[in-house]
């Protein structure tokens, strides 16, 4: 027995022949190892390019900070400043949507190594647009300050929808933190600005039916948020420091 | 104060103009609120599917489950009627790629949608084609036989890699499973035959370099499985009852 | 007030003077962000480096597999081939000896990033070295047969002696299945061999003060290893196939 | 066969010949229990100086906690007799560095003895200084202070960066409680020093490229300690309680 069955099992060690089931086997797996090593490197480029996304969105976000604390008059300078950074950010969009082109239709299967970048990307754009005009970012805005719609938008590369409003979202927090900064500056009128823009926000928003669970959450935020800023101007118009009022404070 | 406070709130809920930063972000949202509704509606679409994917998944693993313990003349039947069941999945896979068709390059976007059940499918296609050759269902012939080559398979639908090899890593477990069954009743060379095969298997899988966390778990669990096999080929072997020896061994 | 306040906040937005604070705070952490940077890339180098090595000992692995099933006489051959693996492993060696050069002593603040590697080369050359010789391959051989004493041992670069002992217990992990495998072939004098190595092997565990938990878990499935091959030894003489008795078979 | 077989096995009972492999085997690992009792001993010490240095520490934050609530004129005596626990904390890393001598390069497989303790130091000591100077305490004057850099300081011996990085977000923590405190006991002007001051250190922090997930979730945690103090100082100056404003705002 045992002579018989060592050359049965004797019969693996062979080459197998290019019929057998072994090489089929052997040979159909070959051929997928080449493409998951494809699928590695294209996964290690993603990883690459969110990590130096990171780097720029820090520098980005740092930069634009002092709004909340500078004189009215020095803060178009540092949104100049904070500026400066969205060419390397659209650099890499670049790189994402040309490392896209490779691996078409695959957006949403590495989409998780940029995803929270865009997000403060879009939250830091709208904040600089906010200040600047006092409105809201657009979506197409978005892509088109980061290059999209002109040079690498494609079907293959934009700006999720999710991550926009994500984005906003975090508009909506960083402006409850700037109505109490400006209002302890002694700019009053800002709260019943920040309050009306949370307020179309809040109304704007509530229109969406929102499945998400990760929007889900952050928009019950920016009801905090809301509240946060009633509270401040409710401060500001119950001392009579508000806008329209030129006559009194709140306790006289 | 209290009156002008009133009026400037009041002024909140009249209608905003065309041009007001209200009415813009209220439009904005509008046509947001439209493309959520869509993606949300193909979500639906793709949950629907995959519960029925589900439903069919579990009435084709039914109808080969007694493959584990009819006798052997009996088994080609039990095949042919388990194969029954695939013409529902092909048009479960052809549900699935017409729908993507309307969402280009979003597979992977909608993906968990139908990953585990397309496991399932895999595994059970494998094991058809196992018990009816002894060799490996390719990853083309799973998406032949799911008519993804035929008909609908385009660049935007197909069989994920990692799900064909963790449909893969099904068999194996089945396959320990198996042996265990066909031997109990007597076929004493099944034992060779699934360690040979899942030799070959374990042997190919290392080839690749896994980073899937998910699949790396479940080649994990193929090394059990291997080992499971090989005592089971042990047991027989030790009694004398493998088919090569007629002369038999010890206790006989 | 508010004009008091802004002169007061503006002050922040002027280049800080050398001697504030918010110089000072600055200017220090500008020198952690280059330390933080310098530790980043050792740790991006290691992470590297551990990569390359899970797919050579991935091969290595692979190459020795077959000495479960090849007739005795091929096994040198297979072993040989497996060795021509140990080259790769020994330049991985130097670079993460000649990393650590660079940051003296911090050995186990990025020793997870080869430690798992390490514990399977450990438990492959033991395989290898109980192949050929039936001893055990200690601790200070596999330093030397990685070339750390040779060329880059040093007190900042060794195998820790837990991912020896680790390995040395996938080593009997593996004799046990390898017992299986030969007896199956009709090798019944290998369950013998095996039995007594496993024994010494546990014996002089048993001598050890464990206190690492992954260590004294892996001790655990040592007796079961060693009952799994008992049980096989037991299966062998009870049949009296055993490598002593010349006559007769268990039931005679 | 009996027989044979029982004299077979009890060879294995009788004292392994000095050549043999079970002599070798039990040879070697004796010799590894030795150096197992070696590190398991060294590693018992750390344990019983960091158990030590947990009521130490205990202590010296019980000292530190009524500058909370003391009267601004009591506070530097409780400075004083908080920094009479410091010479034990000295005594302690003077243990814990002659430890570390006897297994150089071991810092970071003994660090979690001590690592959260260290944090814990830093954060005090910080704080502290911040009280005294309403500066930063910086990494060097960490271990100047713990007598790191006159006495044991070596590259064996330091106050890791995380850890000092995770106690100054610490000092983050305690300076939003104390500005609470301190304002409720009508100090006023605290809160725009500690605003300033964490707006400062949340810059710094902002230049680091932070990995280590502790840190990096430390870090987060400082954004809320700034907004609830920037809160506070709203607070005090919508109330026209800030301190350069000496006419009073609405309320008044």
């Amino acid at each position: 027995m045992a002579a018989a069955d060592a050359s049965s099992w004797a019969s693996r060690s062979q080459s197998p022949s290019p019929t057998s089931s072994a090489w089929l086997i052997l040979n159909q797996f070959q051929e997928l190892s080449s493409m998951l090593e494809e699928s590695n490197a294209i996964r290690d480029k993603f990883r690459e390019i969110g990590i130096d996304m990171d780097t720029a969105v820090r520098q980005f976000q740092s930069a634009l900070l002092p709004v909340h604390y500078l004189p009215a008059n020095e803060v178009p300078t540092a949104i100049a400043k904070a500026k400066e950074n969205v060419p390397a950010l659209q650099s890499m969009m670049v790189r994402l949507a040309s490392t896209l082109l490779d691996s078409k239709g695959q957006f949403y299967r590495y989409h998780d190594h940029w995803r929270h970048q865009t997000q403060t990307v879009v939250f830091l754009l709208a904040f600089i647009h906010w200040l600047e005009t006092g409105g809201l970012l657009q979506h197409k805005d978005v892509e088109d300050q980061l290059l999209l719609l002109e040079v690498v938008r494609t079907d293959s590369f934009f700006v999720d929808l999710d991550d926009y409003l994500i984005g906003i979202c975090g508009l909506s927090n960083e402006l409850s933190r700037y109505v109490v900064n400006r209002v302890t500056l002694g700019e009053y009128e800002v709260a019943e600005r920040v309050s009306k823009f949370l307020n179309d926000l809040y109304a704007a928003f509530r229109l969406l039916n929102l499945r998400n669970d990760a929007l889900r959450k952050r928009f019950d935020g920016l009801k905090y948020d809301l509240k946060r800023v009633e509270e401040v101007l409710y401060d500001v118009n119950i001392r009579g420091l508000g806008s329209k009022s030129t006559t009194g404070g709140g306790g006289s």
